[in-house]
């Protein structure tokens, strides 16, 4: 056994645990540390023999199995515990020590530790991480920020745990300063809840108006999974869908109760979206969608009201709304991550991150809950043309679309006429119709806001801002 | 002239101006003062003959003009300086002295004013002011939180400034302690936004799809404002799209540039609907269709985009359709204000501030933006059953919307096809449908939640947590 370790683990539950084990498979020696020091024991205890483990009792051997720089990764719940656990240790490291935030920190608490850390010589990295249980052990896609100097000691032994992409890249890059890591990992919630209510809707979709069974349904996945909708998201919703309820005999998803609920990455997404003026309307819906299925009294008052039931299709005429239903998805999935990665463009000019698009679409590539072949072309994409203004201006996606766009029109006419709820497919295609549109309403209520607050509107034909004087002759007076 | 005033204004630009004349005009003495004395000076040299003033030329002149306890009105601008402001007049203020916010402020902000006043026994009364500058001078609808002995004291005086219903109520009440006052005027303004955004889609529709000049529109509009869907926003539309630049002799909007501004209330709104988990969808959509507005280079970049060209339709045509579109409008609407008072709802809840959700529907009748007939309806509803589960449960509204639903889908329908983007109508029919649905996709997103991060799910028939061991035999344990 070392008595050197080049990482530690703080904070022991699943995750903590995981990535300590990750670690020392990796061949790397962990020191490994847990406020209730049974749970390091049992960690030791059973998993000593994948590596080499450092138990230590105390913050002080912690600190002291490190060698220097120290390395001390944190997973701890966000917000006060990380706090309590950063003022715990801080004292006790040296100028160019890193504190590595392995929770699910609110990016705007890491900008804050981060600075506080640095003044006192250390880095603070704040690190988003990906792929649940499975991934911390196995590897996960990770997303540190912080500064170039930590990433130059502390990449490549990320590289080395992480998940990597089919064309073997590991998953993890230098996102960027400060919190960028955290933001970034914030917007891939976001996606993955735009994802994850897309696939919803397909699916109710499929069920009501095509007529399918869940393991029918299963079925389309797993062959849509065959496709460019390749993920691991599909994958598990076939998974879902074909899973039969032992104890009934029925379609699981038919025995679990329809609301769903959320932890608070996915709210935070849409929040600051809205501080940075980005429209971020399909991740807006999917999370607005979780929580009114959480409103059981409302909706129980609500099932009487007035509205049409779907007609299931013949079987013909099913398998080709299902193909339809693809596209659908498709083209709603190329807006949800257009509107994520204008979210991530933002902040990055926002707070001057110098995100590069491009390495964030690879490293969500493997590992990840939102893992998929599409952010190969993603990556294509920003690589091709890294200012690209978004990713509808690609040409290849672009394409992908315009091929799409009936069908995509026509699964809402179904929908719409059926009664059937697509918030997230109306959402996208609203955004894309309307960033194409030559003239948008948004001319009336600069007019309605001049008109009632005197707000003052910016002419079409000259510079300037300007009144009109609607209470008087309704001459126009510059503002 | 008298010596001791009623009420004092402080912070004098239009809105402080025009509410401190208001007070005037209706027989109270006024003390007024300003950081710059000379706007004072101004107000009193010009609108003297209108009542009585004070000139306070500075902060302890005002404070000693007013008699006990004090009225101490502040009309600055939200945040810091409105911090300042307190700070400066509230060691010169006695215990039972009011001061009262007329700013919008933020109610979290609020609140925590509200509680450091209180602590030195100095009522701190948060109070949303809606009616623009013409409204302050001739009466807005006042929204006080604060206190009840604040409101003993005060509204009498709010009541006499206020706006009058048509049924000569006035528009205001004592909405709910500490910040509920100013909660309610944001959420007013996130209801003005879906309200102005809604109204932007339907004359889009009209103009796009019916093919009317905005002259024509204008006329429908003033239709409209004859039936159930008379308010000041749909008269002000009518106004706006009737006006023709001089310059140029076009179409008044056609000559203003289709970016729409906003201050924050709007975001505000969404913001906080997400903390307490209450999906407002057809607002959020209104705030992110003004953000996107603005994004010009973006849309410069995405007109290219494949997607149909509305064509017009024939004049019998659309005569029905726009028919459709006042049915598509006022149920929309319908769901707008079913979010809105939701939220209400949630944060009396989750503050304890007891709101009265009828009272509150009363006071926006007349003065306010969002003033409208419907308003009378809205407070029908909730005297008839003040535990209304949402809007869309009282008969009423229930039953318009099934008369209004066959042409609110026609109406997205076309929209979908003919590339006119609609999203707050398609908001809020997903938001509909998704009320009523018997079932709804979560219970998938539980599913996929459990698979890859093992967060459990409830059932159907049993009480409980449960996991499915997705990597193992798939049998399900308690959680």
């Amino acid at each position: 056994m070392s008595t050197s370790a080049q990482i530690g683990v703080t904070g022991l539950a699943v995750m903590g645990r995981n990535l300590a084990r990750n670690f020392a498979r990796n061949g790397y020696t962990v020191a490994v540390h847990n406020r209730t020091v049974s749970r390091a024991q049992a960690l030791v205890e059973e998993f000593g023999d994948e590596g080499d483990f450092i138990l230590a009792e105390t913050a002080k051997e912690f600190v002291a199995a490190l060698e220097r720089p120290r390395r001390l990764v944190i997973m701890v719940k966000a917000g006060d515990p990380t706090d309590a656990v950063i003022q715990e240790f801080a004292p006790l490291l040296e100028p160019g020590d890193m504190i590595i935030d392995g929770g699910n920190a609110h990016f705007a608490d890491t900008r804050r530790r981060e600075r506080e850390l640095r003044e006192r010589g250390i880095h603070f990295v704040g690190t988003g991480i990906s792929g649940g249980e499975e991934g911390a052990l196995h590897g996960p896609s990770i997303m540190p920020g912080g500064s170039k100097e930590s990433y130059e000691s502390l990449g490549p032994m990320l590289e080395k745990i992480s998940a990597k992409a089919k064309d073997g890249a590991p998953c993890v890059t230098h996102v960027g300063p400060d919190g960028a890591g955290h933001f970034v990992k914030m917007v891939h919630n976001g996606i993955e809840y735009a994802d994850m209510q897309l696939i919803g809707e397909a699916y109710q979709l499929l069920r009501d108006v095509a007529g399918y069974s869940p393991a029918q349904i299963a079925d389309i996945f797993r062959t849509w999974n065959t496709g460019r909708l390749d993920s691991y998201l599909i994958e598990i919703t076939a998974e879902v869908l074909s899973h039969v309820d032992s104890a009934t005999g029925k379609p699981f998803v038919d025995v679990v109760v329809d609301q769903a609920e959320q932890k608070g990455t996915g709210r935070w997404t849409v929040q600051i979206a809205l501080d940075l003026g980005v429209p971020v309307s399909g991740i807006a819906e999917a999370v607005f969608a979780r929580s009114l299925s959480g409103h059981a009294a409302l909706r129980d008052a609500s099932r009487g009201l007035a509205g049409p039931k779907p007609a299931a299709l013949s079987e013909s005429e099913a398998g080709a709304f299902a193909d339809r239903v693809e596209q659908a998805l498709y083209a709603s999935k190329i807006v949800s991550y257009t509107q994520g990665f204008h979210e991530i463009a933002a902040g990055s000019e926002e707070y001057d991150w110098d995100i590069d698009l491009g390495a964030v679409s690879s490293i969500w590539r493997g590992g990840c809950i939102i893992r998929a072949a599409f952010l190969d072309r993603i990556r294509s994409a920003y690589d091709a043309r890294p200012d690209l203004p978004s990713l509808l201006s690609d040409e290849t996606f672009a394409q992908e679309i315009a091929q799409a766009q009936d069908d995509w029109r026509e699964v809402i006419i179904a929908a719409t006429r059926q009664g059937v709820a697509v918030p997230g497919f109306s959402a996208a295609l609203a955004y894309y119709d309307a960033l194409r549109a030559e003239r948008l309403p948004a001319a009336l209520t600069q007019g309605q806001r001049d008109f009632f607050g005197a707000h003052t509107y910016r002419r079409v034909d000259r510079e300037g801002a300007f009144h009109t004087l609607w209470g008087g002759d309704r001459s126009e007076v510059p503002a």
